[in-house]
């Protein structure tokens, strides 16, 4: 991909200061740009790198003032961080994808696979699946019997689908992904064994959702564990057996989240965070790192800390105290000092 | 799977009340119950939803009494939750199970498979290996040489077996975990590298232990990592090298436990516990959900909490007063100058 | 591997102490010692053992002087634990290691593959990807595109490299490890959707470096996500995208990196730690156990521990008094009554 100044301000709508002719071939950060990149400007924190820089190009924000001499050719935007993210992802598409059946698959005749679609070196697809028109099923997927996955849906490598389950439409699953292991049911015996529950549900996955490496999705006792619309995940996320995740929340990586907790829209986990089971957490929580929250939130767009969790400008004022708790000590056996002084004079 | 309400009062020596003939072909839970399925009433948290269901069967207990109308035909039985447990194992086994050995799977010559074992698509079984009669080896699972897994166990798509290691019998390792992967042992040089210790020991899983999705169980130094019969282990599992975990002892997911520490038999450890190395656990004890164990536990069947971990009741009462520990401050000012004002007056 | 006490004297440069012909043919613990093994004293809480261990022979320090009749036959040397870790090696070395390349593989034409190395069953290697010589690749690993793993590095079974990443020399990637994902990166947008945001970066990993079971590294957003040289990473490790790992740094399991921040060299991250985004770590730090660190760390070599964390003494400090606060409590409502008294006398 080699573009100038010129095409890549007509593609971006935007204007270009300095030398339209010059040519860039990759994308660079702007504290490491490099001749021949092309390096943007959002984050006014980075505002002095821009005098520094060897991109040579940067998007900046059409109302940008330079207040010293910049090398770099500018292309002015309305929305440098938006134009970016479209550039992006032109050079993402610009880098080609793999295509075709490969002969090493292993894909059931009963299976149905729509157009389009890549199948990697063993893949297998069990009996009655279904894969949806665009899908990638990178190499070492393992989807179950009757799963449906739908369309423009990427399964990265080594990804496993249990039996049943639902994935959505222009989903992305990264490597390791398992959808659909048994619920961690079991019933405790009088002679202290465990006995396995059975666990016949499944998880259905709604549009739109991204989901993290070696992440886990438990399938329902009975009924579906849902992850809804836009929802997306970070890596190594355990999520247990009727967890319901709802539209647009992110779940950071590392966090845990019990049986039957029903997680609201367009909440913000942290990373390492826990859930305790059959919760229900409002709408716009947010809940701080390595936080553990054991009970109903109920109140929305509200934000937690601590484990166990409470509020989280309560929390902070506990722990303020906390981080000093041995001065309060000490204050407090001056006090009974003096008060023992005053009380024996 | 089709059957009237006769029927499964017949297989569960239950009574029926209500419309014997009535069909269902699915399990639902009580609170989603659809016409055509059957559902449970054991905990009598759910009560309310018994006079709404749309089950067009609900087991109860043979003491239950209504103190509504309710359409449903009722099945009487001893113990409502144990035997819809059955029917979810009658529901599940009507499924039907793989069976077979794919073309596609890689044996070893001299590894030895036992009767009536599944063995899917792109699995690896390696040198002198033996699969025991009943197992189930699905897609893309990788055996080492001279592993021995025991009868009627399951290992789900990616399972990974390191050599040497050895399962039990009636086993199921979920997707993605890792069995045998070397201890994390390095020892410190001078020039502050690390020099790996090789890691020469193995795992033993005993009998009828569950492990979660993404887990791993690492191989011991000399000697074995060894999961005692009836153990059972969630997902996102660390288990470091020469641990111990004891007869039916419950792990939750995300916990970490560290090198050569022995726990009990029969604990409970909550989810995203973590243990550190060389500690001896007592049987019976319960660990909360983010507490951290940093000293051995001596005495049987306490509970712990916190991090680093202390008596549970104890650290219950500490954390009321943290959540509170600005008003304390606020009580403590308050005092000095009390104090003061006497003192100068 | 049957081995005199002579010949293993001669190869550790030490002394025979008793039967110089007896033999041993494995390695053992000493509190586990069997006839027919070799063990080793380093650690003094370990010296009971030695009057007792059934082993046949004991490696011991050259200055150790027995206090009870031991049966076992010494050998005495400079330094009991490397020469023990010299005779792991050895042990290790005498069990041979797989070799060939796997007609059950599926390397692409345009791959290039060096010399001496194994490529196991269902491995897959992409476009342009190069394996140095001396490697050794599991089976159900996939390597992505244009990748390059250096010389004599391992790859365990069901591996994942994500397309352009770069894995050094003398590496070992255990069993189920995911480098390259996408970093979890994705702009709100007002309609509370998350738009993503392409990750075009790649994952460098340099030489001698070791990586922990299902242990994941995401590529960068733009530029690399580095691993230093001699880093050791243990299972279930989450690093984020643009994340640096300094040289000799210590992570231990289920530890969480958050994007852009840099751990600097041999640091000691402990188990289930985790780092907020965008932080500087300086050399050294050593973080304890579920700590987590929201700031950045300056000063060099020093502890920190709590969540958040702070210097790991006043922690400490903090911590005792937290366990004690119900007591906190109960004198300061003392001193609130007699003081009340006081002044209402």
């Amino acid at each position: 991909m080699k573009l100038t100044a010129r095409k890549i301000a007509e593609a971006l709508n935007g204007t270009v200061e300095g030398n339209a002719e010059i040519v860039v071939s990759s994308l660079s950060k702007i504290e490491e740009g490099k001749p021949g990149t092309l390096s943007f400007l959002a984050n006014p924190k980075y505002t002095s790198h821009i005098y520094h820089t060897q991109a040579s190009i940067v998007i900046v924000n059409k109302d940008f003032v330079a207040t010293e001499k910049i090398n770099a050719t500018l292309i002015r935007v309305g929305d440098p961080y938006s134009a970016f993210a479209d550039l992006l992802e032109m050079y993402q598409q610009s880098k080609g994808k793999p295509s075709g059946i490969s002969v090493k698959a292993a894909i059931d005749p009963t299976a149905v696979v729509g157009k389009d679609v890549y199948i990697g070196d063993f893949v297998s697809v069990g009996e009655y699946a279904v894969i949806g028109d665009g899908c990638f099923l990178y190499p070492n997927t393992a989807v179950g019997r009757h799963c449906k996955v739908g369309e423009n849906t990427t399964l990265y490598a080594g990804v496993k689908v249990y039996d049943d389950c639902i994935i959505g439409n222009k989903c992305t699953l990264h490597a390791g992904v398992v959808i659909g292991a048994d619920g961690f049911g079991f019933a405790p015996q009088q002679n202290k064994n465990y006995r396995k529950v059975p666990q016949i549900g499944n998880v259905v996955i709604e549009d739109n959702v991204e989901i993290g490496a070696n992440t886990c999705i438990d399938r329902a006792t009975l009924g579906s564990t849902r992850i809804r619309k836009g929802a997306i995940i970070d890596n190594l996320v355990q999520i247990a057996h009727n967890v319901e995740i709802g539209e647009n929340t992110a779940v950071a990586a590392q966090t845990g989240i019990s049986g039957s907790t029903r997680i609201g829209s367009h909440c913000v986990l942290a990373g390492q965070t826990g859930f305790a089971g059959h919760l229900n957490i409002a709408d716009g929580t947010i809940v701080t790192a390595q936080s553990g929250v054991g009970r109903n939130i109920k109140t929305e767009n509200t934000v937690y800390e601590g484990s166990p969790a409470f509020k989280h400008k309560d929390f902070q004022k506990s722990y303020i105290h906390f981080r000093r708790l041995n001065d309060l000590v000490n204050r407090v056996n001056e006090l009974e000092n003096k008060l023992k002084k005053l009380t024996t004079q």
